[in-house]
């Protein structure tokens, strides 16, 4: 037991670490109006340098909470992708330009942007909608879990003693340079943590006691939540060093504004990232630093010195120097992912926590925030007795699924990068320059985020075993419904059960202004029916629409069951409907019914829930049944998750399904 | 002579007003650097009601100074006009629907935001540009003009004694309901800046006296400023008054999403305007509210009650009520055009102070900003002596003849908007209806702020008479240069001279990302060439476009000797290249002179300067050249005012025009 004189107290979810991860699962505990607070050990925050690389998928996440343009404006949005490979001369030449986006995927284009803006935006946010600020210098020195009560969801298992730094000691010391170096971050490093302890244990007065009912592990690497639990990562580490510039290069290479690969003949790969304010990130290969017998190599070799000299063997014959260097590091490749995401359902971990890998493919940040972006609003919805603390298991089906996704990707992805180029067909040695292309080039929609997944469970209603599409875990919708609902994928062809809703323009009924269907999915933890609901105008559709909010609108249906009574209809689950009929017959009040656009006696009928796939003034016509492969007449019925994946699908008759669905994991409220 | 006691300063523009117009102004002077002082006589800032509608130009505009992504986000965004009528047996009916903008004219639509916002973002602008901030609470007690030195640019003809006025002083008191009206700033109530200025004299120890190279007087439609100066209003009011409500409606109008103008056969005009947050606002006919023999009617008879009571009876038989009243006023209509515009061309008015009109065309924040967006530039270019005085005598020609055509439109609006509908062709007292329907569609264009033209003048090299073609003013361009150039209209159709610039994709050559070219076009007093530089892989083309770029570079030539010696090359007049060669066979580095990608030696070349109309991987092609009428193999040259209004069109070849062009509003600075 503590001792007495040390200041105690209770929150419903603590997140260690506020890095990309940490700052999503803050985000989520701030829109969902959550008690949390989120600590990290470090006394400042990043201001240059680090993961800069944002896939589709994550500016839809962050346009999902409202700040996707404020990335959107600052990014450098990159377009193409070269690759520079030898010619038989052994010169570096352009062989090939692809899109470094596939058109048509998303909305949102890749873009490259540093992640201190990416963490003061999401700080601006959480300060928007909630009172959670990041402690700083603020690090984990014990930690405890009541195994007793770890199913009893009012409790708090879990307890913390938080050490309070000085400042001097939560300010790391750099290199030695007067450029930002990210050494200290590497994987090339020791990470100091149990310095930090060690240095700061005896300092009582600073110490505070805080018992949480949840705990999210979002502190990287090196993660002291992860070694506390006792979990191992499995992988292994390459012989692979690399070294990254963020420079203002001055060179005459010609592509040096494009996403480039180049492999040169002898003198090893080079990756060229355009970035924002003129700056360019050289991921270069250090084919001189060698790990040793322990299998690590010696940090202290590299300089920037060493990393331009590289990169200028490799792309010679262009010149390349630079007079403004804003950060640097170096790090081995390797690839690991944790066999645990999570203890009693209590302590979960996310990001570089329990998936580590090379940075080039631009996954790291990306998949740290999709992982977190699973996890929050499953907390919260279990926080706020919402839903049953089963649903937590689907954080380790879904993520850790998508982890070993990702190392297999990037272990070959890596070797292909990381090899020197085959000069024929006989050099077996080598790497085929076309089998890297095609590894590229079908890679792409893996590095969008967007070819994520989720199997069947009872969150995504498809045939199948949970374990099989998973990562093992049995979290099939059996365990928690009486039975499993099979969604008809065929209503709805292109929005595929377990993957993120795609988005195409629709119009308001009420006013005619396009919107992005996705940009009226907000993350505030609610769940959304999307009711394609047809050509109201036809009377047997207008009938099912009918019968279908009747339904839904009966005292006593499932959804009045989950809502709590003193909140509004769609607090909860929110209703969108999508309708197929010309918008100029239609009138919102007379053709719908209210279920769809709420009456409030403050605020008139709502009018930002019904719309339209007609054609608008300005931007054409989406065809936005024809996009998501809807029957124009009979529509259809889709669940949408908080996070905007498709759980379900059915028809407008399919109400039991969709009770049965819903059933699975949401609790009556009343 | 001012007491001795009394602190004196000087500065280089001194505004009067913190409105639309005095942020503007001042948001010029924060991106070129001058020194400038905005003083208000108001304690705080607007926090609802007042002006809304935002035009297209005008979110160009703040395009152009890196804002309307704010506004845009924010503001509601009108789609479409709903017209009601009285049917046969005089119920109103939807009579028919229009686009709110005409499509194709602008990369924005009109929407509405309320003004404190849009003074929000001027503020902040401010303070990411320079350290100017409005200093509220200040109003000015006398002004003094020094005649001996109006035209000596380097002289502080301007003194204006500042009073400091207490809080209690500078807030104005309300009606005394506890929602915002704007009563106090209607054209019902008497201006109290002179009672401000009685009560607070006496008190010597908040004064101080500034001298002023400049003054611009954006102090509304009771303009002290104007007053001092002696300068008249002409034009007349009307008996139509109006009330003003912005409201949260409770109504079963079907319309009240969209921008609806409805016409009651016997009760008054109503005009719906949607807002942000779910506010509408609402501008109704008081036919009960009558002005005396004065002429002016007795705002103690305006309530929000009487107000929404006669929309009440307008909008029957649909109900309309609400709960929440955000803000509420009444007007009177009328229209008046100020005779002059400045005096010396050292004290400029802006905005309502010089012209006035009726609100609901949306109009009077538009002009406003527009006039001031229409002579910061150029005050900022003569105190930096970049300009002789001469260019100052265009704002003039200009605005005031855009005034005259705008209180035009008003008038024939107003009363056409005022009238009761006829009953039938023999009810030749009542307003056609489809009279009204016409002139409204015609206004479109007008409303948008996209129609203005400006004449002939030194800046426009029109041909034909700079008097006839804008107020009467002469600026020709011979009284500042040895000749009159023309401008080669034939060779940029679409480019029309003295309009503003219209907007097509274009990509950049170096990385393929798309822009709208007139996101290239910052408001930061520089002056634009645009290159078309037509297929710059044709070698005749090439030894054009080489050529043009000799004359320019050259020792001695206009574009070196008007660029300070210590400046780069493209500080005054940035050149921007479009070209139409295939992007994927030109490279940047030996296709294009350095001066169209000048070297520095610390950020290498520059990339931003050259683009290309080619297809883009995600957005298609946007035919630049085709919309812009420009031959697609030889291209031309377009010069664009720093305010992005077409001042010149010619040739390659055209460079003897193109430096008599610029001699005549730009000094040599070496």
């Amino acid at each position: 037991m503590p001792a007495p004189t040390i200041p105690e107290s209770t929150c419903d979810v603590l997140i260690v670490g506020a890095g990309p991860a940490g700052l999503m699962t803050a985000a989520w505990m701030a829109r969902c109006g959550i008690n949390a607070r989120i600590v990290d050990k470090r006394g400042n925050k990043i201001f240059a340098g680090q993961a800069d690389g944002l896939q589709c998928r994550s500016l839809e996440i962050f346009d999902s909470f409202g700040f996707a343009h404020r990335a959107w404006r600052e990014a450098n949005h990159m377009m193409e992708v070269c690759m520079w490979n030898p010619d038989e001369k052994g010169v570096i030449k352009r062989s090939d330009r692809v899109p470094d986006t596939p058109p048509g995927i998303s909305r949102f284009t890749e873009c490259v942007l540093h992640q201190g803006r990416i963490e003061r935006f999401f700080l601006d946010h959480m300060k928007e909608y909630s009172n959670i600020e990041v402690e700083r210098g603020v690090l984990p020195e014990s930690l405890e879990v009541d195994e007793k009560v770890v199913d009893d969801n009012s409790a708090y298992p879990i307890t913390v003693k938080l050490h309070h730094l000085s400042d001097e000691e939560a300010t790391p010391v750099q290199s030695g340079s007067d450029i930002s170096d990210g050494l200290f971050r590497s994987n090339l490093s020791a990470d100091d943590t149990d310095e930090l302890i060690r240095k700061s244990s005896g300092r009582e007065g600073s110490s505070e006691i805080l018992r949480a009912k949840y705990m999210v592990g979002c502190d990287g690497a090196h993660s002291w939540t992860r070694r506390q639990l006792g979990f191992e990562l499995e992988g292994e580490a390459t012989d692979y060093i690399w070294g990254v510039l963020d420079v203002v290069p001055i060179t005459d290479f010609p592509d040096i504004r494009n996403r480039c690969i180049i492999h040169s003949a002898d003198e090893g790969s080079l990756m060229v990232i355009p970035r924002e304010r003129g700056l360019v990130r050289l991921y270069i290969q250090l084919k001189e630093v060698i790990p040793d017998a322990s299998g690590r190599a010696d940090r202290s070799k590299i300089t920037p010195e060493l990393i331009i000299k590289a990169a200028q063997r490799i792309i010679s014959p262009y010149k390349l120097t630079y007079d403004y260097c804003e950060w640097w590091t170096g790090y081995q490749i390797g690839q690991r992912v944790g066999k645990n995401f999570d203890l009693h359902q209590r302590i979960f971990l996310a990001g570089d926590a329990v998936h580590t890998h090379s940075p080039k493919a631009g996954q790291g940040m990306n998949v740290s925030m999709a992982d977190a972006f699973n996890l929050g609003w499953k907390i919260a919805s279990v926080v706020k007795c919402r839903s049953p603390r089963s649903i937590l298991k689907t954080y380790q089906s879904e993520r850790r699924r998508i982890a070993q996704d990702l190392i297999d990707f990037d272990h070959k992805f890596s070797r292909l990068f990381s090899g020197r180029p085959a000069k024929d067909i006989l050099d077996t040695e080598g790497i085929s320059m076309d089998e890297f292309k095609q590894t590229f080039r079908t890679a792409h929609m893996f590095t969008s985020g967007l070819s994520v997944d989720y199997g069947a469970s009872m969150l995504i209603a498809k045939a199948g075993s949970s374990a099989d599409q998973g990562d093992g875990t049995d979290v099939s919708a059996t365990k928690t419904a009486t039975k499993q609902v099979v969604g008809k994928q065929q209503l709805a062809t292109n929005a595929a059960l377990g993957k993120r809703f795609p988005s195409f323009k629709v119009l308001n009924q009420a006013d005619s202004r396009p919107w992005h269907l996705a940009e009226r999915l907000p993350s505030d933890g609610r769940w959304r029916i999307i009711l394609f609901a047809g050509n109201v105008l036809a009377p047997a559709q207008q009938e099912r629409v009918q019968k279908f909010c009747a339904a839904l609108d009966a005292s006593g249906s499932w959804l009045r069951r989950i809502t709590p009574a003193d909140q509004k209809i769609d607090s909860v689950v929110e209703i969108l409907t999508v309708h197929s009929a010309p918008r100029w017959d239609v009138e919102l009040l007379r053709d719908f019914p209210e279920l769809l656009h709420p009456f409030d006696a403050k605020r008139g009928w709502d009018y930002m829930k019904v719309y339209v796939d007609d054609d608008s003034y300005h931007e054409g016509h989406s065809h936005a049944y024809e996009n998501y492969g809807v029957d124009v007449e009979k529509g259809c019925v889709v669940v949408l998750r908080p996070d905007q994946y498709v759980g379900y699908i059915g028809e407008l008759e399919d109400v039991d399904d969709l009770a049965a669905y819903f059933g699975g994991f949401l609790l009556d409220a009343r």
